[in-house]
């Protein structure tokens, strides 16, 4: 099973709207097929591990990250492609949440005398199915928020100057942890300062996330690196009801897609823009900041984990926080985070929090 | 060496003006005598592994984690009772920087005929006597800056609540930190605010290391925990030319010792303070801000170390930030620190930084 989960790890980020899952078929101790979910979403892990294993699944056991689909999709179900292959056994990490699935896969499994054996790895595999899971569940993407900060926890000097505060290493890893996401998101001030292209560079990526960029007002330039690129890589813009016809339209003429959300007080409500987003079928997403979509984010607990990478440097009170006002009344109000690893990139620290 | 290395360091702390050294002497393969520098900074290392050593540092190999000393002084100098024991040969990592040393020790060992090996471990030595050596050469202690944060870089609410950010876990790592420098230093914002009293508690701590606090206008009250305090504990004062009479016999009357500083645009001159703290024979030094303190430090360039507790907590850009404005003009005038190692304490994790 941890090989499995292991493999299901290659399709996040590609899989959307479905889970990443992987799937090992051993027979007599020797693994004979593997499979997991294939970008866009099918074939599905079982279908791609029985396609290896062939003949040699007849007998043997099917370690699953996530129940085997139970219903006519576009593609047959994978409970009864296991079925069909002669599995004797089908090892299971998680019931999969889906209502068309939600325990029907086993039991088909089971109706046909198939022994299954239920919630093997079970808190792994619920991380590893985090965004999946909170979409179906919830209607919200599992959101990574990402800071890259001095000692001082600033994320520019006072005129706006940020490159770069981290080694080529941290950036590195940056799109790596892109790469694992469905979509890359910053708020329209970033965008504005940085002109970012916000596209996985130097790992010889095949595929490229989403590009999404909140902007109440569509107050980022068309023009800039992004709106020039929509025509290649998808960007989608979330925008209020009083985003101008003329900045709506020269966005529509370079092919980024708009989505209309929300507004409370003025700013798009963070909650609205990513329950749309999960509507939509992302179920995880990469949040660059800045300080004031991050502290919106916060605010409104829709932060997941908390990806912080410290660099070795200083910037002081002057220079531009990570992380916008929060209006705490008291300390105890304040959002705790649990840590979950610690890593070294080149000169820089890394540490990963869960909320 | 490495032996010596480990506990010379427990004299760290408490030794000052003298280095904190270490000796171990090997016969045969055998440890038959191991000493460190004493509270107070003798008896020196080398005469506390004689004694223990006894006959058998006849023909023995001493390992000294710095140049034995060459001068008279209280106690008669090392090198000649490490000759008058009949020790066939030193390995030494560090000649020693002062001036009534300086090779000579070196020299008293092989005029008297024991083969000596010079700068063994040499670079874990100077990191070893960085207080030393700093003190020394450059007339001014060595500097470790604490920054206990949240993840956002903040070092309280807005309303000044940080009790407590961090846990009870890097709380005790920070007191046994206190421990091994000669004196906690903070600012008077600090002072005011907090009240602490900067006493080393629930680590069976036989000694505490001085206190003190850097405070212009002597605005620090007289009554508070660590005027209450100074009798059984050291404080010291630092504070400019224009501080009150009154609050100058208040403190005095408490028993703390105040030291006059030069000031410049009414603040104190932060060199010339720490200038002040060497020529009395101070280190290390372990300062816990605030944010204006550690500003003050670092613009001046007299932070050495740089100890990093960040907490899983969230506050917000309207919370109290860990330093204040530094004024840099660009992104490449920056102080960069390099990273030198990372622990995790309970739920906060740890990152120590040199400059």
């Amino acid at each position: 099973m941890a090989h499995a989960l292991r493999i299901a790890a290659r399709g996040l980020g590609r899989t959307w709207p479905n889970p990443a899952v992987g799937c090992v078929i051993v027979k007599a101790g020797v693994i004979v097929g593997r499979g997991w979910t294939q970008p866009g979403g099918r074939p599905h892990a079982e279908v791609m591990a029985l396609a290896q294993a062939g003949a040699n699944a007849q007998g043997a056991t099917a370690y699953v990250t996530l129940e085997p689909c139970a219903h006519h999709g576009k593609t047959g179900p994978c409970a009864l492609a296991l079925v069909a292959a002669g599995v004797a056994r089908v090892v299971s990490a998680l019931q999969d949440p889906d209502p068309r699935v939600s325990g029907q896969g086993h039991a088909i499994l089971r109706g046909a005398g198939v022994e299954v054996i239920e919630n093997v790895m079970h808190a792994e595999a619920i991380r590893a199915n985090a965004g999946f899971l909170k979409r179906v569940r919830a209607g919200l993407p599992f959101v990574t928020l990402k800071l890259a900060t001095t000692l001082d926890g600033r994320i520019a000097t006072a005129s706006g100057e940020s490159r770069w505060i981290t080694g080529a290493s941290a950036r590195r890893a940056t799109h790596a942890m892109r790469l694992n996401h469905d979509a890359v998101m910053i708020g329209s001030g970033t965008a504005r300062a940085d002109d970012p292209d916000l596209t996985v560079r130097d790992l010889g990526a095949g595929h490229q996330p989403l590009r999404i960029v909140m902007d109440t007002h569509l107050s980022h330039n068309p023009d800039s690196r992004l709106g020039r690129s929509a025509k290649t890589h998808p960007i989608w813009l979330i925008h209020g009801p009083d985003a101008p016809a003329q900045a709506r339209d020269a966005w529509a003429g370079q092919g980024a897609i708009l989505l209309e959300s929300a507004c409370e007080n003025n700013h798009l409500d963070p909650r609205a823009a990513l329950q749309r987003l999960a509507a939509q079928g992302l179920t995880r997403i990469f949040c660059e900041g800045g300080g004031t979509l991050a502290a919106s984010l916060i605010r409104a607990k829709l932060v997941d984990d908390l990806a912080l990478f410290t660099a070795g440097a200083l910037i002081g009170a002057d220079g531009q926080a990570s992380l916008a006002a929060l209006n705490l009344a008291a300390l105890k109000d304040a959002p705790r985070l649990t840590l979950r690893e610690t890593k070294i990139f080149g000169p820089d620290a890394y540490s990963l929090w869960s909320v």
